[in-house]
């Protein structure tokens, strides 16, 4: 059985080409003086007003596909799904999105074509752009070769995936058959970490913020009837969810109890949030432990969980680290809580893909 | 052995006098013209501002003693541990918080005497008062004979529970042997659940707010080392912990591949999340499904969950209905993950709390 990673980044040329060429969020800056200094990749607000050193350094792994390849081989990973990493195409303005999204496509397409058997894609949609242009992004991308769906934010269309406007984009996924994948981005406002967060690095809004915008996002979309209008939708979350197997049954309460829904008559005809986690997601196995894990399978099923990596982020800290930490506490968690080479950790690490994602 | 409910509530009179004489968060409203409209608790600034009624309904399951008896014994609990709700006395002007302290745990201890045997209690510090007087209200607690711990919220001294002036605080409570009760109440910027969140009733708030701000709170502990510095402080996380059984491998992840704290030289000698999950952590069993109880056990232990109900919120929305359904999926869960009258169950329920707080 292969080993997929079904949650794994790049920036394919165009769109590098996109950000060196730019002075505003998110942008790559290089140092023409000082070739040895890198290029820096500054795509969160705070990494832009960071009084130091702006942004993140950035290497070939981020946008050559052969870095990629040699990251899979050196993991045992067989095939990878790439989508492009945050934050995508949000940002771009109404008149040039559509075009720009073929574009990336594209060169992600090409990519796959390059490395055939060995890399998917999750594509970008211009959503920015006018929602018949959405709708005919999402059509041309079931008719690529190597693409299986389209990796989002949760902004939407600028408020959030709980938008009624997003429906003609939903009806399209649904009916080419294609999915889902649902990353965060945007995190928490800075202000509920307090005052010491910088103390603490990236800890705060990396390890929270994100599966926290996540469970929202999730969260709105159930309630928004997403899932009563577009019964068959398919949504891959990343990070096991956010958070979402944990809280199922405290927001499944919640609504239970809520007077304001129940008078609005909401309460009856609807899809739990059991039901949808298990026929309408898949979560990705990113969640560093066993306890984790065990949650997302006790709420989706071990046939609905793929495993992933997140690279090329969390590299490790130390230079000369063979293996990446990330990745190994990843497919560790899967095994020790599954078995070695069992059925189920054989279905987590790739099999599941195989057939969901028909690779 | 015996039902022992350690989350569950109550606005003792001397407190409920207070909040009746005020017109600003926390206040009741009282209506002497209708006195059939009941009475109205406003202690959100989004109650406060509703265009409609203000507030959320008030009887006296909130305050009256004798309420919590007749709730317990239809529901089979043989003691309660209560303590006061938010927003507790946050609010209150720094001259005048350690006398009402006093008055209300005083108030409280009260009750719990009448009630010889069925109802402990949290105490309540008054943390906008000097340093001095709250660890004075410490060390008075732990000589009152229904008081074991303190509840607390996640702003502390109005800048979260990572600020080392809370330090001699933590001192006094680990000193005297008691325990910290952390639980929720400010929740997330409003901007988090978008432009269509009041479409959903309360639940975004609730269901989400509340457990992710406990786990930031948390998070925060655990990074700036109150654990390190107090390494046999105990701390009971409301709702299970928020989320961080399920998000504590994500968050040793982020941590262990931190530049900035590798930097600092903080990854070397420091207790991570599953050491302090071990044996710091007490989490409630509020958590209303199988798959989050089972991540609670994962990570804690089932020796550190304690049974609650978070009495008297999420009543039933149908007048009638004798069993809360709100306890009933707690108690489900804890039978249905682990058996009917089984030891670990038993444990749950009630033998643990009784252990651990020396009822």
């Amino acid at each position: 059985m292969p080993v997929v990673d079904v949650h794994t980044h790049m920036y394919p040329p165009a769109y590098m080409k996109l950000m060196r060429s730019r002075d505003k969020i998110p942008y790559v800056r290089s140092f023409p003086d000082d070739p040895a200094a890198g290029d820096r990749l500054v795509i969160l607000p705070a990494e832009d007003t960071a009084s130091t050193t702006r942004g993140r350094p950035i290497g070939r792994e981020y946008f050559d596909v052969n870095e990629k390849i040699a990251f899979m081989s050196k993991h045992g990973i067989d095939v990878s799904v790439i989508s492009l990493a945050n934050p995508w195409l949000d940002w771009l303005p109404s008149d040039t999105a559509a075009e720009t999204a073929r574009l990336v496509n594209d060169d992600v397409e090409s990519m796959c074509a390059q490395h055939e058997g060995r890399l998917y894609a999750f594509g970008t949609l211009p959503l920015s752009a006018p929602a018949e242009q959405i709708v005919q992004e999402v059509s041309r991308l079931a008719t690529l070769d190597h693409h299986r769906g389209v990796v989002m934010g949760t902004s939407g269309l600028g408020s959030g995936l709980d938008d009624p406007a997003l429906d003609p984009m939903y009806a399209a996924i649904d009916r080419t058959g294609q999915l889902i994948f649902l990353h965060p981005h945007y995190g928490l406002p800075t202000s509920v970490y307090g005052e010491r967060a910088s103390d603490y690095g990236h800890v705060l809004p990396l390890a929270l913020g994100f599966p926290l915008e996540t469970t929202i996002a999730v969260t709105r979309m159930l309630l928004s009837g997403v899932w009563d209008r577009f019964p068959r939708l398919q949504v891959l979350l990343a990070h096991s969810g956010g958070t979402l197997p944990f809280l199922a049954g405290r927001i499944e309460s919640c609504i239970a109890h809520d007077a304001h829904l129940k008078k609005e008559g909401k309460l009856g005809n609807r899809r739990d949030v059991w039901d949808v986690l298990k026929n309408n997601i898949y979560l990705d196995a990113v969640i560093y432990g066993e306890a984790g894990l065990k949650a997302a399978v006790d709420t989706s099923g071990a046939e609905r969980l793929m495993f992933g990596t997140d690279h090329p982020f969390f590299p490790p800290l130390d230079e000369g680290e063979d293996e990446w930490l990330s990745v190994k506490l990843n497919s560790q968690a899967v095994r020790s809580t599954f078995g070695n080479n069992t059925k189920i950790a054989e279905a987590i690490m790739g099999g599941n893909a195989k057939q969901i994602l028909r690779l």
